[in-house]
């Protein structure tokens, strides 16, 4: 059954449209990473085959501000949650603060696929690119593992994939749940995958708009919290839909059109944890759990000038931070929310979120682990 | 009024006295940082004076594991959630991943004197320090500004409150609440300071323990969340209660006897944000959030041989993040339930929490937020 | 002309072949990383082509101890000098202090394909890596830019490549200059390439090798240093032989068998620059320079025990300090003496480094900068 | 005998003044780290009694472009080449990248002495620190451990020292060699302490200088290489004039005023191990080895508003970085041609290096290591 996974399978409800609420701050137009200006998401999602030969993974791209990043950098910082994973670019984009490529996110052993692949994008747009005097790029890729539901071995994302996906990539409601990079990926023991919100914070000078998109792939699933409730003690999955060990990763992408450098971008990045926990998420030994964020407030030219840099008063950075956790917290439940059921490698299924029963639950208010 | 600060006062009863529960895993013997075998815990409370000069501050101490860790070091990691803060000992337990000091918890401004308490502990142990052939020693600091409350100008710890505390440490249970460094703390807009918890864990080879101090003095009032509900928001502190801009900060203080060197209890560390973010906590850019973990499984010689160093699996560090994370929950929330009131600087009162009515808003199940 | 690529070139002596001494420790058996037992070296070089579709690069890839490291993993750490650069596998290697791949290296833009190489090693030797129980594979993979000697537009780097440099190694004698990844590399404005050197220092328990291998591309021409003498200033490359604005980076492979965990090798892996400095390197603002420390001493089974991790004790890390710094500089002007000119991108020529005259120079203590 | 630190000794020649160069950037008026406009430094030594009561310490303070950085703070980086050491600071000056208080560098056990001394600097500055509705300081200490010569058990520095050194500072030439900090340290088994240079760079749009300040007290005395010559082969101090283990530190200042922000004065501050290198330093395991940059050029408002940062373009930074390895090198040297013998603890002497044969040695060019 892949059929969650064609196109044309209307949406399902976001957690907000069910009533649920992630704090106080008010959600952007469409509460999506694509409410701040210039935000791009494009996705490519591959599903083919069955049993040993079942493909279910694709491609999640994110423009960052501009189409072309690598002639308009924008400052970013990425920050490692727990380490086991396999990311590109982190070095250079701590040593210079800013990000020149669309994201990558796909599926762990095809990250140097979505490499290639990120440099025949910045290839075909500059061609200026390894010419003598010029310089190379700084591919960022990051990943989670489906090989709960997705042949990894097949190695079945290609430089193409990534090329399409920044080619689909668009502003507005972005899809979620078993989409993109998002398609074979498990959360809670459910069916996870991509997730986005934002919020709209009111700093010093101006309104800033904060948003976040993540790649749910992790947490244990007794551990789910909603809105505070244990979900996850009072509605797990049926035992034979879990598999023991419980591994996984969560990718969280963070934009913002505030005026903020890279070493307020870590900060920001910091705070991604802290969305997660709320989830019920602790880190597991072997998740893969980083954070990038960036924003478009300031584009670095490629030859940049002596000049100023914009950037917010310290006192505004208490609103982003705020935004950065219930955002997270709620493209995490977004995500569990929207994806649905998929069955993959060697006929494994993985449910989605038994949605109503969720919101009973929450709403019930009945007693607490009993 | 100080009278709360006071010797004699009757505990109040901790969270899980009252039935709280934070997490699955069952708890050490006094539910406390000295669950963890050699792990002891000492205090010093000033208080004194009222208006402009009241002192309302004080020095806890842990020591590691050992009376005189200069001699027994122990492997350790220290973590930065958030930086703003004035710890001293990062640089050396980062390079060497040991801690040969006592820890000590005091006011921001008096780190100072509390690093010449550990220096003339460390000298009083070890007649060699200092001489020719022989080293220094790297104390370790951690604060959290009592200023609310509390005189700091005046600058009112000295070495000799340091000495005491240590001399004062023993095992089994630990005072909490208004006590030691937690006696001019706020936490969440309540009455803050010391709290504590531990979990037992079942590892592969063997039961280890899991023990957390925190120094609480973070947290803006209506984000207080305790036990997944949204207290903050339920019962406020009257707004005279609250100053406008709460700062702060919370220092995490995590001991184990699990065979963990330097890296894995960095891990360990870094999980001490998930806990604190499930009591509402997040980071705020005033707040100076620090991490400490160390293991006492290790005993490290002053002047170490070629050997093997204990280490636990990985497979075994997902028990020990769990643990670290939901012992984390219930230590702060043990600081909120054990503080008492205090009356300090200008007569600025800070209340202590309202027991009795959480437990009703925790078991009632009201409709969130309404 | 690629001659100087072609098989069957007689090797040009080395620094010390030459009289040339760097520090006061002895050297191994060949004076390469491969004195460091259960270290292989092999490499491809690829070299065709003319004008504007010239390839001249390559991958060299090192075998950290063992054929398969996914089932025995050796400790690790990567030390990040300056990050101008696109290395995988860092997030990992940090969080877990473990290598489990051959490390490759190569040009910037093919490190995607590197990767997949490595994947492809990885799944050939271990059928259960992607089964639904089982986990993924971190690649570790580090690049410098020869784009100026090759063209790196056309992607000439396969994951065929990776695979046959890998079953290529051996350990012995290793081919130094333009050889592998250092066909197509820059160095102070000459021939660079590849590297090496080692040392055999004595613990307190045994005694151990230290080994290094550099990927040069590196280096303003003007200050190029050899033993001390400012060679760069004495005799500098042709004018029409530099261009102007010298970019490039630096990679250091550090191997030991000294009994080191991951936080004492991050300690090895820091002092490369101090061997970098001596050459006159000062980690231009384009150079990517990264340093990657591993120890064979321990080998970690794929599903550790609990157990003991050997460690060398303080005082011994000072020789394996002296060592790491001397054996980089040895290795870094070895890469010079040995590679040879080559004709590259567009007809751009790199000359190899006039062995004789600047022996003269070293030995004739003429007057310094007259 | 210790006349050397008596008030009134004739200062030696620097290195300049003797014939040696370091690179090829200009210097600046007084070839200090006052030539950068703002910076002032100032010092008090403390040098009385023998035998076992031998007191030969200080302190030395660098103001950094202001009297009162709590209320213009500058931005700063601190990098830890090897942390074996206690300074204090660093973790909020990672998290906001601005320093706040004068630079206090002092001997190691009184570090908290000197934590004290800042805080009653900003206190007395800024009645409005403690204050309720105001915050903390943070104080910047860093430290070499001068227990050669000096008996450090006794704690001889107050916080009074402190606020008299930031009291002395000036703008012009600084006092170098056995002075404040400096008056009990040992570089390369000779008499070091304090040592400063500077260079002046052309960026894109202005003239910037670049000063550095060291204490130098670090190097095993064979190692000491100076202008390239190994001068510790050919003229180490008396036997006895050495004792077995050298230990040691050094504490490199950096200061400019290039528009640079944090993340790119923390690249400045890797460099200064390049500088360390080429004097023959290679972070020995016992060695404290820190940098701290901080620029001028921007002066942050204590409450800062929404707005622009000034920061130079990346093609600027290679003159800065130079101009930090030069001035580092030259810094050294200067503290080594500046120190007198100090007669000091037991009687224990450290002489000054013999200039004269030292320029003999590099002028002469007679045979390397023969």
């Amino acid at each position: 059954m892949v059929s969650s996974l064609e196109p044309g399978t209307p949406p399902r409800p976001r957690a907000r449209e069910r009533g649920l609420q992630f704090g106080e701050l008010p959600v952007g137009p469409v509460n999506a990473i694509t409410d701040v200006p210039g935000v791009e998401v494009g996705s490519v999602t591959i599903a083919h085959g069955q049993g040993e030969h079942a493909t279910r993974t694709g491609v999640t791209a994110i423009l960052p501000g501009t189409k072309n990043p690598y002639v308009n950098k924008v400052p970013a910082a990425i920050h490692v949650i727990n380490g086991y994973g396999k990311p590109t670019g982190l070095a250079q984009v701590a040593e210079l603060g800013e990000i020149e490529t669309p994201i990558a996110l796909t599926s762990t052993l095809s990250v140097g696929d979505a490499y290639r692949g990120l440099v025949l994008d910045a290839l075909r747009r500059n061609p200026d690119i390894g010419k003598a005097a010029h310089g190379t790029v700084n591919p960022v890729v990051l990943e989670c593992n489906d090989g709960e539901l997705n042949d990894i071995r097949s190695l079945p994302i290609t430089a193409d994939h990534v090329l399409a996906a920044i080619d689909s990539a668009q502003t507005g409601p972005v899809d979620e749940g078993s989409v993109g990079a998002g398609a074979g990926m498990t959360c809670f023991g459910w069916k996870g995958g991509i997730g986005t919100a934002s919020r709209t914070v009111s700093l010093a000078k101006a309104t800033a708009a904060v948003g976040v998109l993540v790649l749910t792939n992790f947490g244990h699933p007794p551990d789910l919290m909603i809105a505070g409730r244990p979900i996850g003690l009072l509605a797990a999955p049926e035992p034979d839909d879990s598999r023991e060990e419980a591994k996984g990763s969560i990718i969280t992408i963070i934009a913002t059109d505030a005026l903020l450098d890279a070493r307020q971008l870590g900060r920001l990045a910091r705070r991604a944890q802290s969305g997660i926990a709320r989830c019920g998420g602790y880190a597991e030994h072997g998740s893969g759990e980083f954070a990038l964020a960036f924003s478009t407030g300031v584009l670095v030219p490629r030859v940049p000038k002596a000049g100023w840099v914009g950037r917010e008063p310290p006192a505004d950075m208490n609103q982003l931070f705020r935004a950065v956790i219930d955002a997270t917290e709620e493209a995490i439940i977004n995500s569990l929310f929207c994806a649905t059921t998929v069955t993959g490698l060697l006929g494994y299924t993985v449910r989605e979120l038994p949605v109503e029963r969720v919101i009973e639950l929450v709403e019930e208010k009945e007693p607490r682990r009993e």
